[in-house]
C-alpha cells in the first residue's frame, strides 16, 4: 500500500547548495536544544559560531524544547553560562507551554495545579499566577499502606501537569491519580511524551514519556500534550514573531517530536544526527517521518556555507 | 455491528438456583484475593465460612492473585493471620508466575534478573535459584545527573521483571530501561498490568500497570505478561489439580483480569462486586467482558445456598 506518507520524498543530505537555498528562503530557525545545541551540560561543537552567523544574516532564532525541568529564565541562564546570548522571549519550553495552556483556557485562578515534574513547571505556573503543588517538594514523601489510613488529596486541584521528574515516586503517582480520577473535570496535561532524553552528555535517561505513561497506566486516561509534536506552542511563536510558518525551519534531533512538529506546523525541516536519531534509524523502512534535509550537526549550516 | 462479544449472554445475578447448579457442575473454585477475599489487610465479611462450606463439599480451592508484592509463603502467612487455612500449593501469585516463566523458558542460571517490584518477586526468584537484583534495595538510590558521569548497569542481566513497586524511583527506571535497551535479548516481563489495586482497605492505589507503563514509556517496548488475564499460570494449575477447566469457576472482582482470565482459560466465571468493578461498570455499554454470573460478595455462595 502506498499512502501519503510513504510517497514523501526521501530526505536530502544537506549540501552547500541546499544550505544557500535554505538561508534564502527562511526567516526564522527553530531549534530544539537537547541533542542539537547541547548534550546535558556540554555544548555541541560549533554551535555558537553557527548561531552568530544566522543572527548576522538577520535570521530570527527560537529555541523550542520539550525539556520541562527548567523555566525560560533558567534556560536563558544556561545559554549564557555556555557563552550564547539568548533572551527569555526566544525560548519556548514545554514548562512554559503548560502554563500558557492553562492561561489560554482560562483555568480558574482559585484552582490548584498538581505537578509531577521539576522546578521549571512550578516557576512558569507561578509567573502566570497559578498555584502549583507537588514537584520536587513531594520527592521525599512516603506513603503509608496501613488499614484505616486514607491518602488525602486536595479537592481544589483542577489540573495535573506531568513532565520529566527525576524525583518520581509512589506518593506523587497516587496523588496525581486521585486528582485525575476523583476531582471532577480535572485536566491531565503532559509537557511531552519523549521516551528518553540526554539528561547527561554520556547517555539517555527516561524522559517525560515515562512519567506520563505511568499516570496513563494508573488512570487509564490519555493526556493533553502541550509540547512537541503538538503545535500548541506555535500559536505563541507566530504572535511573537509574525513570520509565516513556511518561512521557518525546524531543526531537531528527533523524528517523532521535532520533525513531526515542524511538519505539523507547515515549517521546513532539518534533522541533525547529533542527538537521538541515527542515520540508520532515519533510513529504517519502519520510519515514516521524513525531514526535508538531514545533516550531522548544526554547525554544518556554517561549514557548508563556505566563506 | 454484532460481533461475538456483543452477542454474549448478559450476566446473571447469582440466585439460589444457580448457586446449586454451579456447585454441582464445578470441582474447583479459583479465587482472586484483593477485593474478593480481603481489602488491604481486612477480610471481607463471610469469607472464612464460605471457603469452609466449599471445602466441606469437596471443592478444590485455588487463589490466583496478580499482586506480586508477596511470595506464596507470605500469602499463606497472610491467610493464616486472617484465620483461614491455605497451603502454599493452593496459591498462584504473579510473583511465582514470573519465576515459573523463567524456569519454563530455561532462563540461564548465570544470568541475572533486575526487579522493579517488591520482596515477593525476589523471594520467588531465589526459591527457583535465580539471582535477583534491584527491588526494595534500590528504593533509596539516587541518580547523579552530572557531566562525564555514566550510569552503569550489569551487562549480565538477561531479564527485567516489573510488578507493583511502592518504592519506584528514577534510578530503577533508568536501570530497567538500560538493561532492556542495551543487554542483547533481555526479556521484559510484567507480573500484570492492573491499573490500580486495593493496597489499603479504604482506597485504590496505582497498580503494576503504572510501573509497567512507565517502562514501556521509556523503552518503547511491550512486556510479556505472566499474571491474569494471561493464562500462563493455568498450565501449572492444571498439572497440580488435574481438573478440566470447564469444571473450574473463576471468582474475581475485575473484568479485564479475573473474568477475562477465566474466559481465556475456558472456566465458568463469577464476578463479585466487593472490589474494583461496580454494577454500573459491569452494565456500561462500553464493557464487552461479561461474566456468566455476578453477585455482591463471595459469601453469597453460602447465603444463597440455604440450609
Amino acid at each position: 500500500m502506498n499512502d501519503g506518507e510513504d510517497c514523501a520524498a526521501p530526505p536530502q543530505l544537506l549540501s552547500p547548495h541546499s544550505v544557500t537555498d535554505l538561508l534564502h528562503s527562511v526567516d526564522a530557525f527553530l531549534f530544539d536544544c537537547d541533542g542539537v545545541i547541547w548534550k546535558g551540560d556540554k555544548l555541541i561543537d560549533g554551535v555558537p559560531q553557527t548561531l552568530q552567523m544566522l543572527r548576522s544574516k538577520g535570521k530570527k532564532l527560537v529555541f523550542v524544547t520539550n525539556n520541562s525541568t527548567k523555566s525560560r529564565r533558567h534556560y536563558a541562564k544556561k545559554f549564557h553560562s555556555l557563552g550564547i546570548s539568548v533572551s527569555e522571549e526566544e525560548i519556548f519550553s514545554s514548562s512554559f507551554a503548560a502554563a500558557m495552556f492553562l492561561k489560554v483556557h482560562d483555568f480558574p485562578r482559585e484552582k490548584k495545579v498538581y505537578v509531577i515534574g521539576e522546578e521549571g513547571i512550578l516557576e512558569e505556573l507561578e509567573l502566570e499566577g497559578f498555584t502549583g503543588l507537588g514537584g520536587p517538594e513531594d520527592g521525599k514523601k512516603m506513603v503509608q499502606l496501613k488499614p484505616n489510613c486514607l491518602f488525602e488529596h486536595d479537592k481544589s486541584v483542577g489540573a495535573v501537569v506531568v513532565g520529566l521528574d527525576q524525583y518520581i515516586n509512589y506518593y506523587k503517582l497516587q496523588y496525581a491519580t486521585l486528582c485525575i480520577r476523583e476531582n471532577p473535570g480535572c485536566l491531565f496535561i503532559a509537557t511531552n511524551r519523549d521516551a528518553v532524553g540526554h539528561m547527561t552528555d554520556l547517555q539517555e535517561w527516561p524522559g517525560a514519556g515515562c512519567m506520563v505513561a505511568a499516570v496513563c497506566g494508573s488512570t487509564q486516561k490519555e493526556p493533553i500534550v502541550v509540547g512537541k509534536p503538538s503545535t500548541f506552542m506555535m500559536d505563541f511563536l507566530l504572535k511573537k514573531f509574525q513570520i509565516t510558518t513556511s518561512r521557518m525551519c525546524m531543526v531537531g534531533d528527533r523524528l517523532d517530536t521535532d520533525i513531526l512538529f515542524g511538519q505539523n506546523a507547515g515549517c521546513r525541516t532539518l534533522l541533525v544526527l547529533s542527538g537521538v536519531t541515527t542515520q540508520s534509524g532515519l533510513q529504517d523502512p519502519s520510519n515514516h517521518i521524513q525531514p526535508e534535509y538531514y545533516t550531522s550537526k548544526v554547525s554544518d549550516l556554517l561549514n557548508l556555507l563556505g566563506p
